[in-house]
This record gives structure tokens, sequence and C-alpha cells, in this order.
């Protein structure tokens, strides 16, 4: 067997067992007993166990050395990339590091939570120290004897990507975000939901949703969990959604929101199956088709005139009087403290707040005990209101706790790339509008699929939209164009 | 770190590996999408792996060598018993006949359901001849170097149990079985089951009862499955039960039996979690359980007449005049070709029928192209009349296609072993009928648990029988006494 071969046969195992470990995160959120805490614990660490020896296994680095890569197609050569670039990163981070970190984000976690329920910065602050000390020595042993720590870090969820180019991004399309975002609240506001919507008829709709956007219920299944999320690659990849009587479009979008994810899965090429280019390129890429279904075709106005219908057909009057008023429903703009609740233009500012926090943490500018005000005042200039508490401000997402620097911006970059594809999209999809109104997305999800979706982790991410995009690098114009117009007119 | 907690660290791992793949398994059953088939089967097939490497791990066989037994406690003593024993089967069969076995069962288990659909032994005979060879290199490998082939084989299912031991039991039931089954079919029928009884109320039925025989839902949970099992061992455990619309016995008991097994496992030392000794100790002592709870208990005049008024309240009246009608009808005795529709009585009848004919199979007394005529001949001496087609016969069960031979005798053990039990349990309990005519299971359950259960792998199987029994070694002769008793005055 040649090195590669057996590499690749190494790989595929990983990659299997990998699944496994993932679905058990599946299970524990959606069908595990109760009792079982302690002993889903031992069989997660278990998994990890083995998952990490595998990936430090010294006959990767063996083979990797012995593969020439002119030797392979552009396949072969993407597979090894990716190999090797999960082996160095595995293999530079020493096991104490990795084992000490495991606990200190366990045990921050549970801080963060008591912390939250009391409004208590403080009391979480010695465990966020912790944690953000030892990302920087993870950081510092990624980096490998020089570089930015953050850019070490954000490899792991967007690579190619850098700090620098993130914020350069970021602070062009803070002011004019800014400005939207006053225009939008300045506005009569939109109409508000009001009344109750049947909770098992809100899941038959989900599922229509859900099937209208492709999603493959011979490889996938839906299920009610706390929180909405997409679990699995290739032929296993199941979905979960959530209820709430008075909100039905918390049901309807995290549905299309995680149908965006779980269909990248989906469509990836079969022949990457349980090989490292089987799974969505980067969380960013990820978000882009997450955000790309949600918003831009979700929450359109022509998509949206056949969701005021299906919504009629299935509760009767819901209060909202036609589809221009619907329209507006879906996409009203708000005062609110917390990320996730937040409309899709000032989503963004969030986002671009942790960002410019966490940074500056990771880069020691600024102390761990300075968090809360530093939140504060960023959150008063951006938003023009002050933060009331801290479970609706800095204790607010579960993010730093887990140790997770480096992953918020991906978010805002799955906006920014989405905003590329549908600018690529409706060129090439003049009649979008008028399938989208009859509640045909097909069109759209073909292009999707063969512009991106398809080819998984064969370019890296950068390339994977460029490529979509034929060639266009990645920019924050087209979302910001198609904010702009849509804010705009929603205002007037 | 000792020899002892070096091997005992590893083994847990172990254990808990092996629960995610035993879960994995649930999966498959119950919630796995239809599409997945193909990565399910790379998925296990990389759990396997792993599993087995840990399992022959040489560091196992040092520690071992390591570890001197008059160290160590009963529990400890235990332990490395049951490690010894799973390291020694694991080491001693060549991983090439491990593969052949896999691969030639998976073919095997396909022809048998073509074969099966077409009642066409012909079709199945070569896959079998080619597993029946493989099973004998497997079982010469296991003997290393002397001793009984079957034997050999038994001690996956029932360590410490012999085939000649097992033979003169049989041997010595099987008269008296055929003659009460002549008695039981002789006389007038049980009033049948008519009408049809709602599946959603069957299952609510079927909570209950797996309430009432004691099943936790914080470490357990109950889904619908094609078969009905139980899943997993310590905190999770889990199970599965069907329902038939004119058929609620079949969904009820199912339950029960499952349930026996399920809190079998549940009831297991905490201080044994997910280690050698937190599991039950051997097939024909988990089916000793499931018996108990199913037959003994379950199907007792004093229990149902209480489960008689359930299903009043329940379904109305069903056609069934009395409680003692309903006895008869839960207990009715009929003509049949199939093992898994059999009643307590004829039920031994269809496994001795198998263990004899594996066993000349095995030992090379019976080739595999003689074995339909086998069947069918011995069928028509036990039950009286001839087997009409092979699905009906010697193609009705999955077991030898999967290559397990060695299995069938554990289920009579099992009862063998219920029999026991219920008999210590009595003289242990004089008010026990009084209870169970008020659905109070609880004083049966508690006997169970303290006596046997609670202990799991510390005893080996038949220790843990004499143990619960006050040291009476197993015997036939009280399962023998109670069907007698039972199925005479059933007949009178």
């Amino acid at each position: 067997m040649s090195a590669y071969d057996a590499l690749m046969a190494h790989v595929r195992e990983t990659q299997a067992l990998a699944q496994v470990a993932g679905r058990l995160g599946w299970d524990q959120q959606t069908m595990m007993p109760p009792g079982a805490a302690h002993q889903r614990g031992e069989e997660m660490a278990a998994m990890e166990g083995v998952l990490h020896a595998r990936r430090v296994d010294p006959r990767v680095g063996e083979w990797l050395a012995a593969i020439d890569p002119a030797d392979l197609d552009a396949v072969g050569q993407a597979q090894v990339r990716e190999v090797r670039r999960a082996f160095d990163r595995a293999t530079r981070v020493p096991a104490d590091l990795a084992a000490e970190l495991a606990r200190k984000t366990t045990a921050a976690h549970m801080a963060w939570a008591a912390a939250r329920a009391e409004d208590d910065f403080a009391a979480f602050r010695p465990h966020l120290e912790e944690v953000v000390a030892l990302r920087v020595r993870e950081a510092e042993a990624l980096a490998d004897g020089g570089g930015d720590h953050y850019d070490a870090l954000l490899q792991d969820y967007e690579p190619g990507m850098t700090a620098a180019e993130i914020a350069a991004m970021f602070d062009g399309m803070r002011p004019d975000l800014v400005e939207l975002r006053k225009t939008a609240l300045d506005a009569a506001p939109a109409p508000e939901l009001t009344g109750s919507f049947d909770e098992d008829l809100q899941l038959a709709v989900s599922t229509r949703l859900a099937q209208t956007f492709g999603y493959d219920l011979q490889t996938g299944r839906i299920d009610k969990a706390l929180h909405p999320f997409s679990s699995g690659s290739g032929q296993d990849v199941r979905i979960t959604t959530r209820t709430a009587l008075r909100d039905p479009f918390n049901c309807f979008y995290s549905t299309i929101h995680e149908v965006g994810h779980a269909t990248y899965e989906q469509n990836i090429d079969d022949a990457f199956l349980l090989t490292p280019l089987g799974n969505g390129v980067s969380m960013g890429v990820h978000e882009s088709q997450s955000r790309i279904y949600e918003n831009q075709l979700g929450r359109s106005r022509a998509f949206t005139g056949w969701l005021y219908e299906v919504m009629r057909d299935t509760f009767g009057d819901f209060g909202v009087a036609d589809a221009d008023a619907f329209y507006r429903t879906v996409n009203a703009v708000r005062r609110g403290y917390i990320r996730t609740e937040a409309d899709e233009l000032q989503y963004n500012l969030h986002i671009m707040l942790r960002f410019d926090l966490e940074r500056a943490m990771l880069a020691g500018d600024l102390p761990v005990a300075e968090l809360e005000t530093a939140w504060n005042d960023r959150f008063a200039a951006d938003f023009g209101y002050a933060v009331d508490r801290a479970s609706n401000g800095v204790l607010q997402d579960v993010h730093w706790s887990e140790g997770l620097i480096g992953y918020f911006p991906t978010y805002s970059l799955g906006n920014v790339y989405a905003g590329c594809l549908f600018e690529a999209m409706r060129a090439d999809l003049p009649d979008l509008d008028a399938s989208l109104a009859q509640g045909e997305v097909g069109p759209a999800l073909t292009w999707l699929r063969e512009a991106l979706q398809v080819h998984g982790g064969l370019r890296t991410p950068r390339d994977s939209i460029a490529h979509a995009c034929k060639g266009a690098a990645p920019s924050s114009a087209p979302l910001m164009a198609y904010l702009r117009d849509k804010f705009t007119a929603l205002a007037a």
C-alpha cells in the first residue's frame, strides 16, 4: 500500500470515529436519559482519548513525509493539505496543556452559568482569566515560534484568515451598520406577532420548510431540543428545532438556518465521504449557508409572501393584514441586548463588539477585570443605550467560558460570504424572486450545491467562496449593499 | 500506579467505548435515517477495530502477569478473573480468522434472509457450511490444544457451563415437557383474544408495566422498534417495544421481558460501573431475569388478575369474561412452529431441538446438508406434526446465519435458573401472591435485586444463582415442578 493509501485508510477510520463521537453529542441533547450524565462523561472522554491518539499518531507524520504531493491529483493534494493541517495542530499542543484546558473550561462553564444566573461578572472573572491565560499558552504553542496569537486560534475555525484582515473588514462595515441601525429604529415599528400558534402545527410547518429547503430525510431527521443545532456529516446529518407558543418564527427560521448547515453536509460529493474533504470547509463558509438560507432566501419579500399564505392556511387569520405587513414583521428591527435574538442587521454589530474585545484580551491589551466595562461602553456606543445587567451583556454568551476565542468573527464572515454568494446567484438566476414567491427554492439550492456545497473541503475557505463567485475575492461590499437596500426600503 | 490500577483504568475506558458501540446499535434500530446504512457500517467497523485493539493490547497481558491475586480483595479478584477470561479469548483467535468470520457471517445473514423469504434451505446451505467450518476453526483456537469445541464456544455466553451438563439436564426435562405439552393441547382451548386494541393505549399500558416492574426512566427510555430489545449497562439502559393492533400481549410481555434484562443492568452495584463486573454475568442469568419477570411473575394467576382490571379500565370490555378466563388466555398453549411465539412450556422444546442439532453440526456428526431433514424429524417427534415449510422450520431463526452457535441453550438455562430463583423467592416471600394480585411486584423485585442483580459479575454464573438460592446448585427440578403444577392445573 502506498503511503497515501495507508494515510487515507487511517484518516477514514478517524473520521468514522469522529462521526460516532458527534452522534453521542446529538444523543445527549435529544435522547439521553437524564440520569446518564456521569457515565456519558466517561464515554465522551474515552472517545476523545481514542480520537486524540489517532490524530497525533506518529505514523501520520511518517506517511505525510513519505508522500510527494506531485504524485497526487488535486483531490489527493487537498486531502493531504487538510491532514497536514490537523496533524500539525494536534501535535503542537502539549498533552498536559490540552488536558488542563479541558478541565478549566469545564469548571469555567459551570461558573459562567452560575454567574449569569446571578448577574455577577466578578464571580466569573477568575475563571475567565485562567481560560484566557491557557488559550494564550495554546496560541503560543500553535504559532510555533512566531505569528499572531489570535491568528493561531482563528485557524481552527477559519483556516487562512487573519485577524488583521477581519479587523479591516469589520471596521469598514461598522459605521454604516450603526447608521443603518438608527434609520431602522427611527422608522415606524413593524407589526408585532400576537396570539398563540399550536406547537404541533409549528412542527408540521417546520418539517415542510426543511423539505422545501432541500433537507433529505433519507439521510437526516428532525428532533426537538433546547437549542437548535445540526450534527453529523455524510449520510447521517441530523437537525433539531424548538417551539415557543407565541413565537413561531423562532421555530421556522431556526429550522431553515440548521437546514442550511445540514444540506451543506448532505450535498458534499459522495467521493469525499468520511475523508477530510467530506465536511464543510470552515465555520464561516458553513455559516454562509445557514445565513443565506435563513436571511437572503428565507426572509426575502418573495419567499415571505409564500410563507404568509402557508401560515394563513395553517393557523387561520393571525392578525397580520397582508404579505407586505408580514414581510415587515419577519424583518422587524427592535432594540435588544441579546445576540441570538438580533435581526440580520444588528447581529453583525454584536459580533464586531465581541471580536474586538476578545482580540484585545488575548493580546493582553484588555485585562479581564476591565472586560465588563469595555463591553458596556462599546454597547452604548454602537446601540445607543446602556446594558442593564450582566446577563444581558458580557455574560450572555457561552463561548468564552468554553475557551472559544476566535470563533465569534466566523458568524459575521458567514454573513459576508452569504452576501457574496447571493450577489453571484442573482446574476445567474434572473427569475429568482418569481420562483421564491411560489415557495420554489430549488433553483437557488441547485446553484449553491453546484457552485459551493458539492466541493466540501476541496478548496480553502477563501477559494471556495471565490470559486463560487467566479473568481471574485470575498468582500463585504455585496452584504452591505444588500443590507442597505433591504433595510432602507423597509424603513421608508 | 499499581498494575491493577493501570489495568482497571484501561478496562474502564474499554467498557465506556463498548457502551458507545452498543448505543450505535440501539440508534440503528430506533433512530438512524434509512439512508445512513453504508456510513454506519464504516462507523461500526471503526469502533470494532478500536475495541479489538484494546482487548488484545499486550499491556493487558503484562498487567495481568504483574498482578498477584492474593493482594486483592474478592472484588479485585473477580475483576481480574473477568479481564483474564476476555483477554485469553481475544488473543487466542487469529485476527484473520476473526475478520473472515465477520465477512462470512455478513454474507450468510443476507443469504439467510433471502432463503427464508423463498423457503429455500438449499440456497442457505453453502453459507451455513462455511460459517460452521469457521466456527469449528475458532473453537479449535479457543480450546487451545484440547477440550470440547462446543464448550469452547459456549464460554462466550455461559462461562463455566459445559455441553455435557446441559445435554444431561435437557435430556432429563424433555420427556416430561413432551408429555405436559400433550396434556395442555388435549385440554379445552383457552379463550382467544378478539377485537382490536388502540396502539397508543397499548404503549401507555406498556410504560405503566415497565415502571411497575421497576424500570427506572431516569436511566432508561422506551422506544418502538421492529424487534424488542434491551441495550446498554449502568446509567443508560434503553429498551424497545412494539405494538400490534390485535395482539396487546405481544407489546405487554415483550416490555416486561426487556425490563427484566434492563433492570438487571440498572440494579448492579454502582461501584462496578464501567468495569467487567458492571454487566449481567451471562446470557443464561440475564435470561433468568427477563423470564422470571415475564413468566413466573407476569403470567401468574395473581398478577394477571391485576392486569385484567388494568386492561378493562383501558380498553373497556374486550370479550374475556373474567380474570380466570384471562389467566387462561394469557397462558394459552397452542400449536405452532415458531420459537419466538411459543408459550413458556413449549419454548424449551424448541431450544432443545436447536441445541442438539447445532452441537451435532459442530462435532461433524450432522452434515449441514442433512440439517433440514434432521430438524423436521425432531420437530415431528416432539411436537406431533410436520413442519410445513422451511421458514417455519430450519430457516426461522437468525442465529446460525450470524455464527451464533452455543447461544441457544442459554434461553432454556435462563428458564431453569428462573425456576430456581422463583422457588427460593417464594420460600422467602410467603405473601407474594397477595401483593402480585394488587399489581405490587416490589417485594419480588427487591428480593431479586438483593439476592442476585446487585452483584453483577462478582460471582460466576453458576455461583450467582447458587448464592441467590442459599447455596443450592442450579437444577431443572424447580422449573419442571412449576411447569407441571401450572399447566396441569390450567388443563384441568
